[in-house]
């Protein structure tokens, strides 16, 4: 393998105005770390790789507050509710630690944990006064994406020129309200890359820094891995909330579009309605994104959002006929790195080898014309709208940004033109379900990306997320219990790549560079069945982790 | 009021190719009306404006027959049900006298009784081996609009250039095999007029052929209105259910969109995403739509066709708490004609007395910047695919075309101008939502139209229904139990016209000549509200009809 990348990229750059703003956001940013909560200058000389461990080694969080930390946020909330634990210290705790692990792996873009503490001891006032909890999220800390707009703190759409104190809260956090916000955490250029690089700065991925996070919710990701919160808030278009969590060892789902609200969030294409993202939790358990999305749905968001769809949340405790999935062992374009390999492997064998599932094999249907379509769904206006912002911001534009408003994926459109590329998409989508409904799967087990975390700047293929945005079929992604093992993940079974990209993804794969990566894999199952699906998941992971 | 319409005018023309193939396709039809079933020369010579009695008084139909066609489609399935009716006799009935009403207000554009016979006979042998019913639909005749394809039958998008003999049953068609097919109805050129005249000619009102059936169902409405079909499925973009049933004096439900099949209905826009049209039934009493709908929602059709919503459909037998019905005298834009009026003021009149309900004013929220974007949103192309169309067949276009293609309210777009268009609905949407919410109302009782059916050709204002499309608000039309009476509904209450359409409605209301016109009200709730809505339709229908 090549060099070049091992070297961290610097980030973006752009003419005068935007180096000096983005020199004064990043400078406001540090500023925002309390000099108690600082890395001594001896560990920040001397990082490894794999910074997962120096939360537990800096000695700035106390044996309570790294107890704290390790807790998910339903363990969280209960311990919450049974006055086992107050706001005020499960913030303190998370804080503290997001604080940390920002120096680490710059997963933050704006970081206000005073503002936390104080909603957190109201929150405790209450409970002392009224014997119990505002609500099932009491008091528990919540990351937030830049993206989705919290009153008075920083958010944006992925430039520059769009960053701002925004005026009012998204209705996703007025519903969260009961929860308590310290940070935004940061994203891509664009919000468009599977990767977290913007003005500012790079985020890291903590089990190898060499490595991305994912993106676009990469800072959630990076942030969530180092528990520096126990839940956050991602929204995905192409796989924005399941490739960090893939990349970062978490779980994350991304619902059926339109069922979770999102109306509000920032964006560039305003009315760019022919992908519709999806906002969903970003989480360090499968149980934890059931609570929250039953948290949220419970509000009844659609009779606010009158875009969402009132569809009811209930995970049920037995499906309906013993669960069949399809194993999707690659997409018929890219073929996964040697570790994805192995996951998949190890899964189909516990699986077939549990006999509480039905195992079959799942032959993609034409993914590689649906990810054509989608990319070109992607910028009907043959990006022309990323070059305004841009030039409006005087902000370069990145190679991920380039690689994916260039042709011949993007072009302009004209309405006919446009209606045509709908058509093909509602064609595809007509075709899919009738080649899912044959196969007979009530979920599909497949990677979430042809392998693990790769080096900064090389996400160059989102087919195995953005297929299923296509599609509109939810998807979960869970640990699969391995990490990328240079001794046992050496090569690949062929050398006959299947395509450019797949050539590509064989070119970079270097297992001694990108050692420890969490190897995630992904379940997905048809439109509006998230239900199901995890229900389906709890069933994966008990034998896939047993 | 001027004259020039009160001549009904003649069929729409083209080029020599679109003329012969016209006649060919009216021809065609005119033979498939059985000898014996001919309209004597004596009654087609004198004919009366109202022509609804002429079914019971030609003498074609039997005692029997003309009872059978008496009755709607929940207590014919049931009569089938209990074995005191069959099919073939039901068919036969329905048959005959759709035959009749062709004659009478040129409904049809394709007949096949002898096809719905052979359905009937087999469905008979199966209840007499069985015992019992295929399902709750078993055996009832069903018509269908020209725009739905029945396999072998004729279907079209409302051009010439686009009729053919479908080559297969579209969804919804597959799930009504229980049913009967036996007619297709008629629609507009373009299917997007208040009115239908289309190159197999013009349907008429029933209730006074000087006026028009509306459309886009038209067909259906007419056919329904004569007792030759007692249910019909028709689509609805801008009022193409409710209008036609609302000028003819029936029960239509336009669905939240994207709950009911219709993927597979013609469109010559295909992929024009915007405003997506709702599929649903058009009847003779408020019970066969739930009936209806029951019927098809039970058969999961969102499995089938992805794009679909897995809606639940329940009808609550109690409301919440005590229904709230706003009442909208008027849009803002254009004032009701006198005889909507007067069923506006009756029926809250009856609705406060009542004490079952409470009764609140209801203010539109910007109904006619809706309007305006709806408007625009329809052909984003501005109208070139119409023009295309049109030229393919060399057919000219029609002046409810013409009127609803021309600028300013279509115009062509670029991709950017499109997403800011959307965006605009988008943010009307909201905006109404939040204005919806806190006007505290279940339900909106207005108008379906500023006034009853109209004389041909003037249809030129959706504002009454096309707002809730936009809104994507299920909305019911029901006889108010009125109908135009020249000697109460002379004139306006004031002189003053809100707009230029409200002046141009002014211009035509001629009590004389729309003499006996069916005076229709609409009641509508918010997106998904779908079932809430029919309950509240029973009460009002109640009070109102008491």
């Amino acid at each position: 393998m090549a060099t070049p990348f091992r070297a961290i990229p610097a980030i973006p750059s752009g003419n005068e105005y935007y180096n000096a703003k983005a020199k004064e956001l990043n400078e406001r940013m540090e500023a925002q770390i309390p000099a108690g909560l600082r890395l001594s200058k001896d560990i920040l000389d001397s990082l490894p790789v794999n910074v997962m461990q120096i939360p537990e080694t800096c000695g700035l969080l106390s044996e309570n507050e790294l107890a704290i930390t390790e807790l998910d946020a339903t363990a969280l909330c209960a311990k919450i509710a049974k006055g086992e634990l107050t706001a005020v210290e499960t913030v303190t705790a998370y804080g503290k630690r997001a604080a940390i692990a920002h120096q680490l792996v710059h997963c933050l873009v704006d970081f206000f944990l005073e503002d936390g503490l104080a909603r957190a001891k109201e929150l405790d006032q209450y409970f002392a006064r009224e014997g119990k909890v505002v609500g099932p999220l009491h008091g528990l800390p919540v990351s937030i994406k830049e993206q989705t707009p919290v009153k008075g703190k920083l958010g944006s759409a992925g430039f520059l020129s769009t960053v701002e104190f925004s005026a009012e809260d998204s209705l996703m956090v007025k519903i969260l309200r009961d929860l308590v916000f310290y940070v935004k955490t940061n994203q891509p250029q664009s919000i468009m890359h599977l990767e977290s690089v913007s003005f500012h700065g790079r985020s890291l991925n903590p089990y190898n820094t060499n490595l991305t996070c994912g993106g676009s919710s990469g800072g959630e990701a990076a942030l969530l891995a180092m528990k520096g919160s126990p839940i956050g808030v991602g929204n995905d278009g192409g796989g924005s909330i399941r490739d960090p969590c893939a990349k970062c060892g978490l779980w994350g789902l991304r619902p059926t579009s339109l069922t979770m609200p999102q109306g509000d969030y920032y964006h560039y294409e305003m009315g760019n309605d022919g992908i519709i993202p999806s906002t969903g939790p970003m989480c360090r358990s499968a149980r934890d994104i059931n609570f929250f999305i039953s948290a949220v749905r419970s509000t009844k968001p659609h009779l606010v959002e009158p875009l969402l769809i009132p569809l009811p949340w209930s995970i049920p405790d037995k499906l309906e006929r013993k669960l069949r999935v399809g194993i999707m062992m690659n997409d018929g374009e890219v073929v996964p790195q040697p570790p994805m390999m192995r996951a998949l492997k190890l899964a189909k064998s516990k699986l077939e080898a549990s006999g509480e599932v039905e195992v079959l094999e799942y032959i993609p249907y034409q993914h590689k014309a649906g990810y054509d379509i989608i990319r070109e769904l992607y910028f009907e206006d043959g990006g022309a709208t990323v070059r305004r912002v841009l030039e409006e911001g005087g902000e370069d534009i990145l190679p991920l940004t380039e690689w994916v408003i260039s042709p011949p994926h993007t072009r302009d459109h004209t309405i006919s033109e446009a209606w045509d590329l709908r058509y093909r998409r509602d064609k595809y989508r007509q075709a899919y379900s009738d080649y899912w409904n044959a196969s007979d799967c009530d979920v599909v087990l497949c990677p979430p990306f042809p392998g693990t975390a790769c080096p900064h700047d090389m996400a160059r293929y989102w087919g195995y997320t953005a297929i299923w945005n296509l599609l509109d079929y939810p998807g979960v992604v869970f640990p699969s219990g391995i990490k990328l093992d240079p001794r046992v993940d050496v090569a690949y079974e062929s050398n006959q790549p299947l395509s450019e990209p797949d050539k590509y993804f064989r070119d970079f794969y270097d297992a001694e560079y990108m050692v420890g990566a969490p190897v995630n894999l992904q379940l997905v199952s048809r439109r509006f069945n998230d239900c199901m699906l995890m229900a389906a998941q709890k069933i994966v992971e008990k034998i896939i982790l047993s």
